[in-house]
C-alpha cells in the first residue's frame, strides 16, 4: 500500500540506519508517529545538535564537539603510545577493555584503492605529523583483522619504522573464554604461529 | 568511556527507536556522524516533518498527512465491511495481501485495563459512530491472536451486534505453505477446531 507522502520519505530515511530494512523501517516509522513522539522529538533535536556540533578531534580524528577530543586533552594519557583504529566504536571498544593508556589515531576505515580510499582519506598525513613529533615510541596497530585491515597495517608500520618508531600488531588468537572446539581454522592457525614460551 | 555531550545525547535518543540497544545506538550515532551525514540530513528533515503533518485520519485513526486517510477516501472500497485492527501495521500487512476491498478501523492497541488502556482509548466511540451510520454490515475482528487481542475482539463484537452487524473473526490455523511438524501446539487446535467441510 501506498504511504502519504510525509510518512514514505520518514521510512525512507530511517532505512539509511546501518541493519535497518524496509519492515523495521515501517515499523520505527509507526512507533515514532504514535507511543514514541516524545522520544521523536527528542531524536529530531539531538540529531540535528549532533550535525552542527561534532566533528573530529583535530589530532586524532575521533568524534568530538571540541577542537580536541578528552583523550588527547588528558594530560594521564601515555603519549608515547599511539593505537591506529579503523573506526570510533574500536576506540570505544578498546577503552571499555580498561587495558591501554596510550592515545589514539582513528583512520576512519582502510586502505580500499576500489574504494578510491587512499593513504590521504585515512588521514595518513596527520599521523605522520604526529609521529614528526617525536614523542611516539611505539605504533600500535589495531586495525581489524580482515585483508584490507592487514594491507592497512603493513602501510603504517612500515610509515613507523622508518622513522624509526616500534611499530606493533594486537595478537590474535583464541578469544579468551573460547574453546577450541568452536574456534575457526584461520584464528587457530594464527594462535598456533603466536605461540609465546612460558 | 564518555563520549561528547551532544553524542551522548544522540545515542541516548537513538535508543527510543523500537529494537535498538546500546550497541546499536552507538554504531548508528557514528555512522550517521560519518558516512551517513547526507541521509542523517535527509532523517532529521523527514522525521520533524513527519512529527509536524501526520495524524490520525479522522475517520479510521490510520496515520495520515490529510483529515481523511486514502482508503477512507477511496470510492472503490466495500463499505459495507469494516476490518478492526491493532496498529497501522496491520493496516499494511493486510493491504499488501490484496484480498481485502473493505474499510479499516485502527484501534491503536488492545484493551488493557492495567495500563489504562480502555475503550475510550481504542477509538471505541469513534467506531460506534461510524457503525451508527448503518452501511456497515459486517465488522471482521483482526487483531492479535493474544490474551488481549482476542478480549478486544470478543469486546466490539458484543458492541456490533447489539447493532444488528454481523461481526466475525479472521481464521487463526496453520500458515500457508507450513509444515504441521514446526506448528506450535496452540495453533494446531486452533487450525482442528477451525476446520471446515469439503
Amino acid at each position: 500500500m501506498k504511504h502519504s507522502p510525509h510518512l514514505s520519505r520518514l521510512i525512507e530515511a530511517l532505512r539509511t540506519l546501518p541493519g535497518v530494512g524496509p519492515k523495521t523501517a515501517q515499523r520505527m516509522a509507526f512507533y515514532l508517529l504514535q507511543e514514541g513522539r516524545p522520544g521523536a522529538q527528542a531524536l529530531t533535536a539531538a540529531l540535528g545538535a549532533a550535525l552542527q556540533t561534532v566533528r573530529r578531534c583535530q589530532r586524532c580524528r575521533m568524534l568530538t564537539e571540541e577542537t580536541l577530543c578528552s583523550i588527547c586533552q588528558g594530560t594521564q594519557r601515555d603519549a608515547a603510545l599511539l593505537c591506529a583504529v579503523e573506526s570510533p566504536a574500536d576506540v570505544v571498544a578498546i577503552e571499555s577493555s580498561g587495558s591501554y593508556r596510550g592515545r589514539y589515531f582513528v583512520l576512519m576505515g582502510h586502505l580500499s584503492p576500489l574504494d578510491g580510499i587512499g593513504p590521504e582519506q585515512l588521514g595518513v598525513r596527520e599521523l605522520e605529523a604526529i609521529l614528526a613529533e617525536g614523542t611516539v615510541r611505539e605504533l600500535i596497530l589495531a586495525t581489524n583483522s580482515t585483508v584490507e585491515g592487514e594491507a592497512t597495517a603493513h602501510f603504517l608500520s612500515e610509515l613507523a619504522t622508518r622513522r624509526g618508531i616500534r611499530a606493533s600488531r594486537i595478537a590474535h588468537g583464541v578469544p579468551v573464554g573460547g574453546e577450541l572446539e568452536y574456534v575457526d581454522g584461520g584464528t587457530l592457525a594464527h594462535a598456533l604461529a603466536g605461540r609465546q614460551l612460558l
